[in-house]
């Protein structure tokens, strides 16, 4: 049919699905795993003799496994796993799934997140899905921390425009109530008090652009109906920079 | 020595291999593709028959392919290309590499980003590398994508925070300097004028927190040795919205 493989035995071919970076295995109709490569048995920290024959709750390690007495797969979790939803989805309907993903809590590692592929096949006449998972936890903490700090050079970015925008005005404000209050050509007290008000809220204006200088993580506070950048808890300890 | 896949014939592994979610090939000792699966053709667009016996690049439809005169492999691009030089090193040095990223240019599909693990393997007396591709530029887009939006939204929530800190004490300053132009107890017109530049300095921080609400896009500008949002490409055309 196709020139594929030809050149290779059993054995070689044996060898190229053990050695994928990926984690495929053959569930079959009975949601037991008929085959398991070695980054399944790395996955899930078993030998292959552990895996094979198992059902696929069991052989993998789910910390859910054995929840209901009628046994692997009949928990109250089960009903909401999406492994199992998918693999079932697939060997019932005949329908492949591409790249969901899931979380699912494990005996020896733990909260996972992963990837899961399935694809139903014939196998040398059954019926079966071929399952492959890949383990995303680690990249999508990476992806997290990333994300964590670009927001926070965002901050720091719009923070940094904020300043320059401000900074003259104000100092212009600050600058005029000083001398308005140094020779303020009146007695009246209502309108001294007016006059070192302003001088007052500009600077306390000054405090926030010098606060915002000082931006060390993202994290914000709700506000009305939207969040907004917690300028307090973000700003590093009273260590005002010179902007 | 395992029990995996003793159930399976050769056609069945075969079938496997080929249902993979990853493009998968066997490199030869001449860079001559030995084996491809399914996804290897779909990712290259090509026919098995056309890719199992070709070199590399001409069987990936390498847009430098033909580039030099001496072959393939041979072009200048080529002693840069990260794809061969992984492959040549696990071939050469038998050491496996795992996820690599790269970007490369194909005469079908222009530019794609790649990732890519290679593991050096004994296939039925072969010394041969095990190839797997993955087309990871969509995935690269919708991160980018997704990052841009955390980053315009880091910067409307420290926009807001900055507008929700500035206003109060804005308001007050614009009161006072309103309420002292009104009734000034002078004529002097230096202190009308200091008076008439803090209004008017008050106004100008208005407009700018006014700017700073109508944030549609996170786009920067250089400032200094770091970069600073720019503020005026950033806010929406002239649409100011009420804080």
């Amino acid at each position: 049919m196709d020139n594929f493989s030809e050149k290779y035995t059993k054995e070689g071919l044996k060898k190229v699905i053990d050695a994928l970076p990926l984690a495929i295995s053959v569930i079959d109709k009975n949601r037991v795993v008929a085959l398991a490569n070695k980054s399944t048995t790395l996955f899930v920290n078993k030998d292959k003799i552990q895996l094979i024959g198992f059902v696929g709750g069991e052989a993998f390690g789910c910390i859910h496994h054995d929840d209901a007495p009628e046994g692997c797969g009949f928990g109250q979790e089960c009903m909401r796993c999406k492994l199992r939803q998918t693999v079932l989805d697939t060997l019932e309907n005949q329908v492949a799934h591409q790249m969901v993903e899931t979380t699912m809590v494990f005996k020896d590692r733990g909260e996972r997140h992963l990837r899961i592929s399935t694809l139903p096949m014939t196998l040398d006449h059954d019926q079966v899905v071929l399952l492959s998972i890949e383990d995303v936890t680690q990249a999508r903490l990476l992806e997290q921390t990333r994300l964590e700090k670009q927001k926070l050079t965002a901050a720091v970015e719009t923070a940094g425009a904020v300043c320059h925008e401000i900074n003259q005005p104000l100092m212009i404000i600050l600058g005029m109530a000083e001398m308005l209050l140094d020779d303020p050509g009146t007695e009246d007290e209502g309108r001294l008090a007016n006059l070192m008000q302003i001088k007052e809220q500009a600077e306390r204006l000054g405090e926030i652009t010098r606060k915002l200088m000082t931006l060390t993580e993202y994290k914000t506070k709700p506000y009305l109906k939207t969040d907004i950048l917690d300028i307090d808890s973000a700003a590093g300890e009273d260590t005002p920079v010179d902007g």
